[in-house]
């Protein structure tokens, strides 16, 4: 059983087979609001730079009050991507991301929204089950600033495998 | 106040200034072992793969086991970055990262370590009292073997402002 096989039925089933990512088309996958115990719970384990953790240091660095990590808003993007879209789609991960920009700060309570274009697509060459897709991942707050830019490829099963 | 001029008694001194960043130079950055109950946790709050998740999704998967999701381990990294770095460098903050690449999985138990190696660094034009500096970032498993790359540029406040 492959992710994109699976019959476990507390699975959604699979909406977005590698096919039905069109280079140009855009997906809006829902809102999360940031949370102060959150933004401090992750900055505590994974960044516990002073700007995250500590109100009075905050207000006097570059971000001006206490604000996200931005791995922590790299998380809660990922939280977006998997909840409005990978899970209804035959993905099977990642290589990795590029650019990554953390483009404005995030505070806690801000509300924070995902899209993600689909840039270009392309078969798996050394696999003819699997095929690419390149998005671009843009969040925004809700002042409708965007906060965080990153892109990057996935790979997932294809609908009609070596079909061009 | 700014980060680099803290009298907070809690926090340690500056060792590292712009100045103290040579290209071609490298830290080892210590390491922190994967707890397989933090790398369930994660993938609940940010990243509910089935594979991040689920033992027998796991074992049917490319990962073979239940393996940390990508950004887990992009956080620990940055807790080894700021812990073994970040905590005595006058840092103020990065703009973003590039080339991130996640080349192996990731396990519960696996012991990773941190290396930083300084790729280039020159002043910041728009402010004399800051210079950026470029470095890879390159964790690797109790074996030997590489998980994790990345690069990107962080700012750091200057011992002698506005010098050449």
């Amino acid at each position: 059983m492959t992710i994109a096989q699976r019959a476990d039925p507390a699975q959604p089933p699979i909406k977005y087979y590698w096919e039905d990512l069109v280079a140009g088309s855009t997906l809006e996958l829902g809102s999360t609001t940031v949370l102060r115990e959150e933004v401090l719970a992750f900055a505590r384990q994974f960044d516990p730079q002073p700007f995250h953790l500590d109100d009075e240091a905050a207000a006097h660095s570059v971000f001006g009050k206490l604000a996200a990590s931005g791995w922590h808003t790299c998380a809660m993007a990922m939280g977006l991507m998997v909840r409005g879209f990978l899970h209804e789609a035959a993905s099977l991960g990642s290589p990795g991301l590029e650019n990554i920009k953390w483009l404005r700060p995030v505070y806690p309570g801000d509300t924070l929204t995902l899209r993600q274009r689909f840039l270009e697509t392309r078969p798996m060459k050394s696999r003819p089950d699997v095929g690419l897709a390149r998005s671009l991942w843009e969040m925004f707050n809700q002042h409708g600033e965007q906060v965080l830019s990153m892109d990057g490829w996935g790979m997932f099963r294809r609908r009609t495998p070596g079909a061009d």
